[in-house]
């Protein structure tokens, strides 16, 4: 196959982690015949600096087309106090989302053997916890009117969803589901929201075409609970986008493993892969983040073409890794911490 | 002191929980020489059963004229699967809270030293926690516009907030932590939402006024993964109705004393005490569920009053019966479960 693969490294430890994907997927690349063309292009703060935006037309140039996108990290300190700054890098993100059309952000959250006892969560309470939230990414409150009345003393954010936005997602959710246990949730407020009450008559209208699937409805108050009592319970999550922003934040970290955690960003032309970690602006440059979680986005990415070895062979090399203790200071308790280039370095020879 | 208490007992076990806490009140009173007029009134599903409302003008009156309102809790399964049933006890609960202008939803976290093993969190993770969300719960997306466009195909919540609501929320929030650790965070979604960007900038502004108090300022999803990776660093936190519904859900689990958590309700005029657990339908009647979190709600309206020693006897009292064992089978590990209403007799005993 060859791939055209726009790469968005970002701020902070980002373009360190997204060499050692670059590395990892070339290795891939080599022993299984593909060609991977590599087009690198600015984001985030670094986008900024040099060219006053954070995601430049040039940038959505090479994003648009190319066959998926593999993305770092955005965010530097600079703006982090600042919410009013006139030009921030989230909005190159919440830009970029909305431009590529990436209306499915899946977040899986699982657990490593080796690494349980990292959870905060008591090892019986996470021990086989293997999850995704689907979180809908291009509405919502994120993505409707807001703004300022009365001189600037009220501030408003409109919240909309329609019909077809929440079947696009939770055509995925139920696809999703029936790859899986065959068991869906649907996270909402219907008790109180009427874009939420829209969700769940559609969800529930669609059950019919998945008769296999085991569809429950939740309010995300319980599931915001029971994701911290029983994560072991829930299987594919589907849900909006506000919701999903604070609930896949949640999961994130029950898991003991959020360094090691990919995601994507799925479109209906392209997609995107990045690690859920953040810029981690305090390890810049310093060869320590660990780029683990950005190897398996590229495994993701691999994984949505098709390439479901490949995939694997990424996941595998990453579990020997973790293994043989082939791992960065986050992770290494005391023991040998490698560098992030080293890791990536032995990340390839095993591939 | 002459105190005249709204009593809405609502729902499943609640009417049963609250029997103890009046019990337990009136012990109270009888020791410290105060006199309590109860004034029951109808609310949740058993006030649409009886007059077609969940918060009829008959108990508004009744909460209106009281000096404070304890509240048991509401909900039916009944309602539980059609969100968009014409009538629904939640609808009494907003109903209530906006016409009695409760504001401030006061919701501690503790932990009870006998109890930490109860917690999905690991000891080390959990020991020491003792925080208290203040909830904005009359304003927000609970309460903005809402409704339906293009034939039902287009749903819609609107979200606002003024300066002055902001102001009246925060304000209490500096005035605890000035009571406190002298630690205040305020959670909000600056990067994204406008609402969020007036409540930023109204703290900051207020901040002036309170020089003893430090100040955070936190995105909600990063707050939704501290909460459980480490609760203990948190003290005094603001945030908006819905932010707070979903955290203060998620910080009650944390605790592992989720069945023993109490909350207010304040208001200009009446303010509302309540256990945050719910109507727990299949308990209803069996004499099983725990009256300690409506005891301690008890306790939170006595201190309200400024009756500091009432409310530390009731406190007191509760401490003493779970390190006797004297508790209900869901705190009792295999040993004697004692009934709700002998679990209310004996704290009403040892006040
Ligand atoms: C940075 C921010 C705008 C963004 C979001 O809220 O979507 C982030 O939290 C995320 O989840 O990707
Ligand atoms: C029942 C529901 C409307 C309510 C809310 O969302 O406020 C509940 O979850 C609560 O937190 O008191």
């Amino acid at each position: 196959m060859k791939l055209n693969i726009a790469l968005l490294a970002g701020d902070g430890i980002g373009p360190e982690v997204i060499d050692q994907a670059v590395k990892v997927s070339d290795a891939v690349a080599q022993k299984f015949g593909h060609e991977i063309t590599w087009k690198p292009a600015l984001t985030g703060a670094a986008a900024i600096d040099a060219v006053g935006e954070p995601y430049p037309d040039a940038t959505h140039e090479v994003c648009k087309n190319a066959d998926a996108v593999l993305f770092g990290a955005i965010g530097h300190p600079k703006y982090d106090n600042d919410p009013s700054a006139p030009v921030r890098p989230e909005q190159g993100l919440l830009k970029m989302r909305k431009a590529l059309g990436l209306f499915a952000n899946v977040r899986p959250t699982f657990t490593f053997p080796s690494l349980l006892d990292k959870s905060p969560l008591k090892r019986e309470r996470i021990e086989g916890t293997d999850l995704v939230f689907l979180r809908e990414l291009t509405g919502g409150i994120y993505f409707g009117e807001k703004g300022r009345k009365d001189n600037g003393d009220t501030a408003f954010d409109n919240c909309v969803y329609t019909r077809t936005e929440v079947q696009r997602l939770a055509k995925k959710g139920f696809e999703l589901a029936m790859t899986r246990s065959k068991k869906l949730c649907c996270v909402d407020k219907a008790n109180v929201l009427e874009t939420s009450r829209l969700w769940r008559e559609t969800v529930q209208a669609m059950e019919k075409d998945y008769p296999e699937v085991t569809v429950s409805y939740e309010f995300v108050d319980a599931v915001a609970m029971r994701l911290v009592q029983w994560p072991n319970s829930y299987d594919v999550l589907i849900t909006e986008n506000l919701f999903g922003d604070i609930l896949t934040d949640e999961a994130s970290v029950i898991s003991g493993s959020m360094g090691l955690m990919p995601s994507a960003s799925m479109g209906a032309e392209v997609s995107l892969f990045e690690p859920i970690h953040g810029s981690y602006p305090q390890a810049t440059g310093l060869n320590i983040a660990n780029p683990m979680a950005t190897v398996l986005s590229a495994a993701m990415m691999f994984e949505n073409f098709g390439l479901m070895e490949e995939g694997k062979a990424m996941r595998d090399a990453v579990n020997k890794a973790l293994e043989a203790g082939v791992v960065t200071e986050d992770l290494a308790d005391g023991g040998k911490a490698y560098g992030t280039k080293e890791v990536g370095d032995w990340l390839a020879a095993n591939i």
